[in-house]
């Protein structure tokens, strides 16, 4: 049904979840069909746009009818590599990182975190939300015993880079990053940023925006 | 220095923050100056992009010594309107939900979260990191009463549009959502999407690209 693997653009990759989502608020009853424009009429989004979208996934629809519910779910899943666990570490275990321990969607994405490093003495040797904690010194030996590529960086700003210059050197070839930092690292290593001031600056700017528009009165 | 108001691209707002954590990473003297090319070097970006992005906050720089820099930090505070603090409500007091209330800088970025809201017994009346938690049955009666118009929806998929549909009734007009959701409103309503699972989506892919080009090795 789906294809091994197909490289897709950044677009395309940041569309595809918002469809999953959409997918699996639906009853999934079997054989079940769902259009491209039901789900673009959900979203508000291009129909064509859609189609592409799942038919990049390898996925091929039935004349008139769409596609197979279940099976597009699993063609998206399986695109996004969200069927393979991939293993990862957690560096800084502070408010933001324990919620990312908590936030179970990740695991559904893909993502395994298996173990977390502070450098604050209170949490090592925790356990939280089933996650051992260990002290941050610990982490380059542990990223070589169990080669480990995949980091999640939630450090507050101070050190981070040179943190990262460490986990890249003992294996680590990808970082999630949320810290408020430019990470300044070799190429090869794979950056994906989660900056939440960005966002914010676009939603205050939005807001002033139309405070502006409406002369103050809102 | 700083206009009072310009409206500005997507793009160049999540680029200014980014631009204003190199400023914040140097030493604030008195009269010192920065090129745009010198914080273009440092973020691996286009010099004549970061001109233009900092002209754009209505600063003008000096020839062949650049922008003040205590200057250059205000003009782009002042042009996101960081330093106005807008009120907000926070729904959804979780474990995403505290990590925002332990998120310093969203102060910084212009966003005040003064009380949470709640369905869980065990949150409603506590107080965590100095916010009054509250429960949600409370939040439209208070967004009416306290007149606020923003709102960060920390909520797990279930029923966010069921609560979403009252809070614009009772008067908020931008949402922050984080939320793995679509949610559907009036178009009058400002929504900003952080959506984790879409940045997971591109983090896996790449990791997943990359295995399939090594041939599995790494």
């Amino acid at each position: 049904m789906t294809t091994k693997y197909i490289s897709a653009s950044i677009p395309t990759l940041k569309r595809l979840p918002r469809y999953l989502q959409v997918l699996k608020a639906l009853n999934q009853e079997e054989n079940m069909y769902i259009s491209a424009t039901k789900i673009a009429d959900e979203l508000k989004v291009d129909s064509i746009q859609v189609r592409k979208d799942l038919q990049s996934t390898g996925i091929i629809g039935k004349p008139k009818l769409g596609f197979e519910l279940k099976e597009l779910i699993q063609s998206i899943e399986s695109f996004l590599n969200w069927d393979n666990l991939t293993d990862a570490f957690l560096i800084g275990v502070g408010s933001l990182g324990q919620a990312l321990l908590g936030y179970e969607n990740f695991k559904k994405s893909g993502l395994n975190i298996i173990a977390g490093f502070d450098i604050d003495e209170k949490l090592v040797g925790k356990t939280i939300r089933g996650i051992n904690i260990y002290n941050i010194n610990k982490v380059e030996d542990l990223i070589k015993r169990m080669k480990i590529n995949v980091a999640v960086i939630a450090l507050p700003a101070n050190n981070v880079n040179m943190i990262v210059e460490k986990i890249v050197e003992a294996g680590i070839t990808a970082i999630w990053n949320f810290a408020p930092v430019h990470i300044n690292t070799n190429e090869d290593v794979i950056i994906e940023n989660v900056n939440l001031t960005q966002s914010l600056a676009v939603l205050t700017h939005k807001i002033n925006e139309r405070k502006n528009k409406d002369g103050g009165t809102k």
